[in-house]
């Protein structure tokens, strides 16, 4: 396989802590809500919101009011039901403030100097780029499904960053914690690094973590990658 | 008017000095072609090309493409025909190896401390991005035509910011050396700030730079604007 030029990353879940970000923030504005069930349910709505755009049952539909619907659906089972639309706005911006894993500036810097490296997330521009203005996350550039219109795991999400650069698939690696984002990305001829993320849906149910041979790399965190690539 | 939040740049003039940076590499490659000519007629073509575009003439190319046909054009003329391929790809890139001007990475730095700072450029998201590594450009975030699939004066473009940031256009300012783009931006609501830029044409032929008082703010440089702005 040649050196990658390009580093796209997934985000949520690879780069950020979903589960412990959202979580921290149920505890502290709502202490009488189940937080973690809480964090587990709203992203338990992503993959089927992201469906009906994806079976056209929803036109282009941005993660943010995706992220909306979901929460709307969710307040009642948790006794929330009563917030206000001003508190329902804040509350669901809680995805632009979600905290970077430990590694994850360190290693982004280090991986920055050889690497142009870049989002490649299912979440909107705006999100994407308010988050790493929050947390410190030094990207060359922000891609989305927003600009291809079209959610991983479509190919043209996987092909557009490898069109936007000028690069042959294989001089791109996708970066993400997920087996099948990897996996379709393989598909379109994009090099793959696997990051563990063990505790992405936090410390009560661990992920299995499991070796697939099928992958470029596989890292416990952005730092080991770093190592692994040389950085 | 209100605060701006987010200050979209144009790039080619008002953050990079794209004359002296086409010229330059010009003279060291080709020292028998007359540069600044050189530069004035590739950018010279600039306009047509992408009206070519926004006609329907041509589906949706590149700026990155554009730039080929004019460079290929314009070959003859400076009795460079004899280029090949590579000699021409590589030369299409000096777009991508624009300098910035020198107050350009300091203003840019104080003006991210209290605004979120995108491109707002006709340039593909690519070109900038290998600009702003090698330049030392620290966007938040990159937007381009290629973004919206619109070419300034679009308005697409200039409210295709305000949507990305879920901002009304009146909490957007474009930054820009370009009359005729600040007045497309203004007629889309957003505020604007004229960027002088006298030499943007080299010192032969110093630019027109009165202050049109439809314009916000009207700054020498960027440190000028970050002082006007209270960075």
């Amino acid at each position: 396989m040649p050196t990658p030029q390009v580093l796209a990353f997934d985000i949520f879940g690879t780069v950020v802590d979903w589960h412990g970000s959202i979580a921290r923030e149920v505890a502290e504005r709502y202490p009488e809500v189940d937080a973690n069930a809480f964090a587990l349910a709203w992203r338990a709505g992503y993959q089927p919101a992201m469906q009906r755009v994806r079976s056209g049952e929803l036109g282009w539909t941005r993660i943010e009011e995706l992220h909306r619907l979901i929460l709307d659906g969710i307040l009642p089972r948790f006794g929330l039901d009563h917030l206000s639309e001003e508190e329902r706005t804040h509350l669901n911006r809680a995805w632009h403030r979600l905290d970077p894993w430990p590694d994850t500036v360190a290693g982004l810097t280090r991986l920055k100097s050889r690497f142009t490296i870049c989002t490649l997330s299912n979440g909107n521009i705006g999100l994407l780029t308010n988050m790493a203005k929050r947390a410190g996350l030094p990207w060359d550039c922000i891609l989305s499904a927003e600009v291809f219109r079209a959610y991983k795991p479509d190919p043209r999400a996987y092909l557009g960053v490898a069109q936007t650069f000028d690069r042959a698939p294989e001089q791109v690696m996708l970066v993400a914690a997920h087996q099948d984002d990897l996996a379709a990305a393989r598909a379109c001829g994009l090099q793959t690094a696997y990051i563990e993320r063990r505790f992405e849906f936090g410390v009560a149910q661990p992920k299995d973590v499991s070796p697939d041979p099928a992958n470029t790399l596989q890292a416990q965190d952005l730092l080991q990658l770093a190592e692994q690539l040389g950085c």
